[in-house]
């Protein structure tokens, strides 16, 4: 399917919505009806009139009547002030408003909604003179287009939901409902997406977070501030170390640094004038320090670094710091563990000599590797280069040294890549990892990336062999990324059925009788001593006893809903062979009593 | 030695230094010259001119001279308005405000300056009519008194220092120079105690810190929020570790909360009244949330235990959390990790059913015990009861049948304790432990509160066995107090040279010449396989090699004074033998390359 084609055919769909909701309520004002991931949507000001989700059936109907009714798109243009007039007299103030700004400058639109969500028939900054129409049916709107040659060539299309959405975003403006609708060529896809979507409501790690009791969120505490249970803090804990040990192996250590500084630091990193409203001010009422939430690590790292005098031989100087930072996000983005305000990266920071960047590199790559090998997840990297543009700071001749060195390491890693230039940050080039899930999601990941700047911002140096003073580079990399945001890929990826070695509760013993008690205390006395050492090191087994006078099918149920990854069922009979009957996600297998700590460390 | 007989010979060597110093600077204005520990001071404004180190000599000699000659303390009153003009005819406006203030409310004064410290002659909240003052010579001051009969029964007196101090601790007033002395009965006392003095200098955290690499500052960081350097970082680690461990084999398990809160938590649970001022506030650009940096963990806490039903079988529930808590201290009080804004508590809470009181403390005396018997510190606890008066909230009989639990599990793990009534929270008895350092100083260290105000505020319950609900107790435990704290005592306690299993380089092979490195690879292979499991679990022994070309003396000086506690010094003699030489601080012998392990882990 050729992408512009199903731009329009959404794009289309979008006005069959709106003209379906004029018919039924012709009192309806429209806002933006723009096409988004595998669909569209479009706002409208109902006024007190709330549309639900099972009202959905009867606009679809009639979105349905206008589509076999087959009336083609028909495009036509009006001057601007012809333009206003026509949404005076239709009553659509939103339009009105949006050609008045068109009008005046044919940017104030675009500055705080994406021309193209808009649908306007603008490109530039010079004022606008005439804007296009679409017409279809008795149904005319504004927009730049392109349409379907005919309603009924709009594919297969859902409407999925409603939500509320402040005009032009902006908290204070009337809220408009939010119609989304999903859209594909032919009814397979469509059926195969919602079918991908059913299983990712079954993910849904907000769904799971609460019946694996592993976060919860309290009102007093505040929004995009998650707490984490003590199932969760054991997902956490352990991820976090996985990351860390990763690294240490590579020479990297611990360091620790406050949540909060002045903002002169981030005045030195050039941080405070980009992160602006991202950051959190903190108030000392004892002092006058003007104060904010670390949003990131890396200035805080650098005062370390410069806290005594290093030489060539003690490079690279490793730093690694699994700690929370704290972005302002907007509330309406915060939902679940995937944007929250309090973030905790599985930091680190090398300060390298240029000549170093390549194995440091590499070193970070095989961690990544290592890391998403092992829960299963593909990666892909993104190489971001610079272009030949301004907005680059640093030596011209390290940067392209140090974008063949990230390549040479990525092909040495045998990484999936593609290469981006003007991609890159300000500060250096990056590798941004994707991993894809198991329903086939692609989400960004860890990320590695060099930086030339703090290094001279902060007057970093090294002595070097000649006794001369030089800058390293620093090399950012966090292997989880936000642990939070990680978390919710991990949940939603494995479904709640973490591997063995991470699963919060990992082993549960289910008693038929109590006559086997005697025997399941010699089986938890093999339980506490055993420790795994793989993936992660010194791993002791969690586990607990489900000894309650209940049925074994209830103590089953209970088990396999909670997603222990190992039920071990305890009856005479097996106290009398001396084993255990094992119970996993996928099988149900007798292991003798001798072999259980074997087992246990092969899964 | 009566201290009320010290007390007088030290505030007579106040007196006596003033009187030195208007003798050797007739001009000298004087403030207030309390007694303190160890000593007295007097605030002195001396303009412009500043007294240095180097004058104390001059200073002291003036002083003796004085107490040679030998005048007696003459004790006489004048009316309050004879007073004032007394001192404003001798040109000492400190002492005319002050004596203003009494005769106005007789309180004025009392309320920012201890009315001890002020040596004045008043008790009361009644306006004072007649004030005291003291003569010696020619010297002649407003006092309380007492002193002693003669200048010639001060004892023995050191001057110490001399540091700015504003007028009546207010920023803004002028600036005076506190001149500290210490004073004591004999001259055997007062070397005695300048010995200590001297030894505890040597055991400045401060200095170590430094030398040792513990940990830096940054002034865009900002005062008393320290960054921790690598090895810094494993004590910090080590020792939470340990902490953790500790009290996760009585079931404690980790949780995760945020470092920031809306005000809402502290209004529920009342800190917001009590911490006021000590509270950083943090603003969010993008809502409108008033929130702060959590100056405790408890409140927190609460929300998780809330965060699903409870029921008596699942008590007590036990959460463990070390997290960095954040105070607006006085940055006059900020100095090396003593006192901190960024204060990291290894915090625990325990939710309990009221049966359950004993054994809970029981297992957390135990683990206290433990951890300060393993740091060879001695414990003595005081116990903090209520009395009849009204401050304290929750149930009286609750109250006492908790009061009775703590002792008994107190008298249980045989601790040293005293019990002090009216000392409690108002929210509950507590137990407060204290350490007493290598060179005899006590510090306050771990603490186990019972809590029975937050549960209700809260409305904490979990469900008894006859489908009633119940309110749970909590109780609030941290073992080191704030990890940085108690860093500033162990350093200090230790001297830097940290027990083996928490030294952050617990070894340095020193090789004598190159040809002895096939031998250190063995011996490095041996190390990397090397694991304590003592006192604190997986703990890997952190080593690194000096194979410099440089001379073993100079390895062995270097090693020494980053006061690596196991040097292995590996000559060719060594490898022949298949031996270590290994040196401590206190021994060296050889040890065998198969006992090598064994040997460390018996240290």
């Amino acid at each position: 399917m050729d992408t512009d084609q199903l731009h329009a055919m959404r794009h289309s769909l979008a006005h069959i919505t709106a003209a379906a909701v004029q018919r039924l309520w012709p009192e309806a004002k429209f806002g933006v009806g723009p096409v988004v991931d595998n669909g569209f949507y479009y706002d409208i000001d109902l006024g007190e009139r709330k549309i639900s989700d099972q009202q959905f059936a009867k606009i679809e109907k009639e979105m349905r009547k206008l589509i076999e009714y087959g009336d083609d798109f028909e495009r036509f243009t009006m001057s601007i002030d012809e333009a206003i007039n026509w949404a005076r007299e239709n009553g659509q103030p939103y339009k009105e408003e949006l050609l008045n700004d068109l009008k005046r400058s044919g940017t104030t639109a675009a500055r705080d909604l994406d021309a193209d969500e808009l649908g306007l028939a603008t490109d530039g900054d010079a004022a606008v003179e005439e804007v296009s129409f679409y017409k279809n049916g008795t149904f005319t709107d504004l927009c730049r287009g392109p349409h379907v040659a005919n309603a009924k060539d709009v594919g297969a299309f859902k409407l999925l939901r409603v939500a509320g959405a402040y005009w032009r975003g902006k908290e204070g403006n009337p809220q408009m409902q939010r119609l989304y609708g999903v859209a594909f060529a032919t009814q397979a896809e469509l059926d195969e997406y919602l079918e991908r979507l059913e299983q990712a409501k079954l993910r849904d790690h907000r769904k799971l977070g609460k019946e694996l009791d592993l976060y919860t969120t309290s009102q007093l505490v505040g929004v995009g501030l998650p707490l984490f249970t003590p199932r969760g803090t054991v997902l956490r804990d352990i991820m976090a170390q996985y990351s860390n040990q990763l690294r240490q192996r590579h020479g990297f250590e611990k360091v620790w640094t406050p949540h909060i500084t002045k903002k002169e630091l981030y005045e030195t990193s050039g941080h405070w004038a980009k992160f602006g409203d991202e950051l959190f001010l903190v108030t000392s009422q004892e002092t006058s320090d003007k104060m904010a939430l670390k949003p990131m690590n890396c200035p805080h790292h650098t005062q370390i670094y410069a806290s005594k005098p290093r030489s060539y031989r003690d490079m690279p100087v490793r730093f690694l710091e699994t700690t929370t930072d704290y972005r302002d996000e907007k509330t309406g983005e915060l939902g679940g563990l995937n944007r929250v305000r309090s973030l905790t990266q599985d930091d680190s920071h090398v300060f390298a000599r240029p000549d170093q960047i390549k194995e440091e590199i590499n070193n970070l790559l095989a961690a990544a590797r290592e890391l998403y090998e092992t829960i299963g997840m593909k990666l892909r990297v993104r190489l971001s280069y610079r272009d030949d543009s301004d907005g680059y700071l640093g030596d011209k001749g390290l940067w392209q040294s140090a974008q063949a060195q990230l390549k040479a390491a990525v092909e040495a890693n045998d990484l999936d890549f593609f290469e981006e230039e003007g991609e890159a940050a300000f500060y250096g080039p990056k590798i941004d990892f994707m991993a894809t899930d198991a329903i086939g999601r692609e989400h960004q990941v860890a990320t590695v990336q060099l930086d030339f700047v703090q290094p001279e911002r902060f007057g970093l140096e090294y002595t070097t062999d000649d006794s001369s003073k030089r800058q390293p580079v620093m090399i950012h990399c966090a292997l989880l990324g936000s642990i939070e945001r990680f978390l919710s890929v991990f949940i939603e990826h494995t479904a709640g059925w973490f591997p063995f070695w991470a699963a919060p509760e990992q082993v549960r013993i289910l008693t038929i009788n109590d006559t086997v008690l005697p025997y399941v205390d010699e089986i938890t006395s093999i339980l506490t001593d055993t420790v795994l050492m793989k993936p992660v090191k010194y791993n002791e087994v969690r586990f607990t006893t489900d000894s309650r006078n209940e049925s074994l099918g209830k103590k089953i149920r209970e088990a396999s809903s909670m997603k222990i990854p190992v039920q071990l069922i305890v009856g005479p009979k097996d106290v009398e062979a001396r084993e255990v009957s094992v119970r996993t996600q996928s099988r149900e297998e007798k292991v003798t009593l001798s072999n259980l700590v074997a087992y246990l460390q092969e899964l």
